[in-house]
């Protein structure tokens, strides 16, 4: 019998497949053809059936999806830590826009470059962006091989980026027509907020999104004092402002879902609205904690964010769904609460669906290659009762030893291929002083 | 003028120091002799003063003091993962106590090689133990060149190591008598907790702790469960069981303390107990969240700890540290919460104060030697404004580069000096299928 050919085999010591059945192969392998996964199975059957120019035998490594990063702001790792432990309208009006406002695109292009390497190195294959001069940050992912739905962020006040809201359409539709027939680039409509948006606005950019067939993405519900500005404003909280607009609808992508009531909770559920969640970022900012598991029994589809590195303070998609899991068993007082299958599922298969994307968040023939490998040789990870346990209590970003997004090599074992580490490191340890010299206290 | 002679400098791009001052050192130097450090200060300064047979350069490297986890029972590291995501009492029952039955001196020491190893590399320089065979503990200790304040856990029932209670007085006797001359080894007293013991034995416990003059360390107050097994018991709360028969002093070591009224929290306070905070673990056991601003608030003096490893599931400090930050911040709705110089002193100085070490745990003259390298020249930590918040909400245990311990580097860039990596990790392994072997499902 003549054997099949494809261009890559990767075997691992486990596949978590993350397929219909969650299935995990002991001593697996991954057959790639293109930017595709051809075949998965234990390695002796793949081994049987395919043959392949390229081999990437990574021992004793667990091999997953790669993981998606459902909420964030790439570029501000340029704002890593420049302001922490402050109260928000602190942390906001003293540090982040001032900064913001100095913002060009050449700096958004450097910030996106370094988060999309720390993503890379740490096992995150996609993510769904809003900022500005999103132009730049495709440009960023286009070099460095990710996946991304990029946002182009928008206020009903005139930003540092629109002169005027108008303004603000012509980019996106430059930006779909630019980025719509790119293999891992897609857009998604991205108005800020309900308190900083106006309803006409918000109902005008849900027709754009229809348009163009993207998701609508909004920062909604993220704390209490958001709800407050929003009453002050509208009379309503920001969940009813957007439902009385009709803008609760299986395109809408809701970030945060901090503040929410049971009744919201139903909204969100019976419209098929979906959510990003961002546990680290919640606690950092002084937000409050999301009902991860409300919204889950709900039957809402939640995915996993990091949101920016400036709340945060890292794109770690490892710790992000550690911290979802112990977060909820310690709240609830219940250690069976977000089981580590739950876990993976935001990182991977839902956060897929957040991004709108359905071809990728699980190792299956005909998905996309997004595959990591987890180096398991470390004495943090030894031994090894169950593989998917590990992966969501014991694995760090540090651990991941191979990145292939679309079927390319993006890093292995500490080596990038796409982005030039040294440069962006150097230009983004230069770019401290111009942040700096950008607040007024220094 | 001719210089002073030392064995070893170390250079970094900071230096935090721990100090009194809390001193941040921008390119500094730290020059040790012996196992104690005899100056640290600017480079340009060290290397006016002093020459060194050594130096480490570790260039762009943050320099700071080894972490000291404050609570583990490190010989678990053999048992992690073996079972997550169940209710407490299934995990205990039907996991970790049928394979704890069966552990033996060999395999104590295994899972303490393993977990030295693990700590070690991840910049821990000292640790709180409490479990059983604890002179295997010690031994493991000795070689892998860490500290450790060694606790032979007991209970008034007996148990897989001690027939009688009796028997642990002798064993602790014992204990102390080996290890009273080690440099980096002394002991403490470790009664497992008051619904586990009875106020008899708990007494007598504390004389001996008087007698060895060591620290008297117990779980206490871990969950709400465990207060109602207490007050069936009793009728009365753990902490008042403690306080009712004088066992609430300077020299007691409360791990965990989550479920604790305000009328508690002035009762370790005017007694000068000390806690030891270990929020992974609570919130992974849903055991609920210790109000670490209120005990710090009235003054007690708190270390972390993560707990052992069956329910963390690693021994990595940097986590604990983050998730101490980022827990307050968000139960209590106030970024400003636990701000990271807080966060890191948990860690460090408070660690040393809680394991009644006085020589260790900041970086100043006449201190021990115990000082670790944090590697900066990674993409997930570009650019740096701020080295304290930077090792607080950015760097993990795989960015340390550097673990000097006692004068004696154990660990440099990937590389174990004391620890036989390679025979751990295969008996490590190995050890699994005994593990399995003994539970029931399996």
């Amino acid at each position: 019998m003549s054997l099949l050919e494809c261009d890559l085999i990767i075997y691992g010591s486990s596949v978590i497949t993350q397929d219909e059945n969650r299935s995990i192969i002991n001593d697996g392998a991954i057959a790639v053809t293109g930017n595709k996964i051809s075949d998965v199975g234990p390695k002796s059957e793949i081994n049987r059936k395919w043959t392949a120019s390229k081999t990437l035998d990574s021992g004793k490594s667990i091999l997953m999806p790669g993981m998606i990063n459902s909420h964030t702001h790439v570029p501000m790792t340029l704002m890593r830590g420049v302001a922490d432990d402050l109260p928000l309208l602190t942390w906001l009006h003293d540090y982040i826009f001032p900064i913001e406002a100095g913002l060009n695109k050449e700096l958004v292009e450097l910030g996106a470059h370094l988060g999309c390497a720390e993503m890379i190195a740490g096992g995150t294959t996609a993510f769904l962006d809003g900022y500005m001069h999103e132009d730049a940050v495709g440009k960023a992912v286009d070099e460095s091989g990710i996946k991304a739905v990029l946002g182009e962020g928008f206020f009903e006040f005139p930003s540092p980026f629109f002169k005027t809201a108008e303004q603000a359409w012509e980019v996106m539709e430059g930006l779909h027509e630019r980025f719509s027939k790119h293999d891992r680039i897609s857009i998604s409509i991205t108005p800020h907020a309900v308190f900083t948006t106006n309803p006409d606005q918000l109902v005008e950019s849900m027709e754009l999104a229809e348009k163009l067939d993207v998701p609508w993405q909004i920062h909604c519900a993220e704390s209490i004092p958001e709800t407050e500005l929003t009453l002050k404003k509208f009379g309503k909280r920001p969940l009813e402002v957007l439902r009385d607009n009709g803008l609760l609808t299986a395109r809408t992508r809701i970030h945060h879902c901090v503040d929410v009531t049971e009744q919201e909770i139903s909204l969100l559920s019976s419209s098929g609205t979906m959510v990003s969640h961002n546990p680290q970022s919640n606690l950092k900012l002084g937000s409050g904690i999301c009902p991860l598991t409300k919204l889950l029994d709900a039957g809402i589809t939640v995915g996993l964010g990091t949101d920016g590195a400036a709340s945060n303070n890292d794109l770690n998609m490892f710790e992000e769904m550690r911290t979802a899991a112990l977060l909820q068993k310690g709240i609830l007082q219940d250690p069976t609460a977000i089981p580590a299958q739950t876990a993976l599922d935001l990182a991977t298969v839902n956060s897929a669906d957040f991004l709108g994307l359905t071809d990728t968040g699980s190792i299956k023939p005909g998905m996309k290659a997004d595959i990591i490998a987890i180096n398991m040789n470390k004495m943090h990870l030894k031994p090894v009762y169950n593989p998917l346990s590990h992966v969501v209590y014991c694995v760090g970003a540090q651990d991941v030893s191979l990145t292939i997004c679309d079927g390319k090599v993006l890093y292995h074992d500490g080596k990038h291929f796409t982005v030039d580490i040294e440069t962006v490191s150097h230009e983004a340890e230069k770019a401290v002083k111009w942040a700096l010299s950008r607040l007024k206290n220094h």
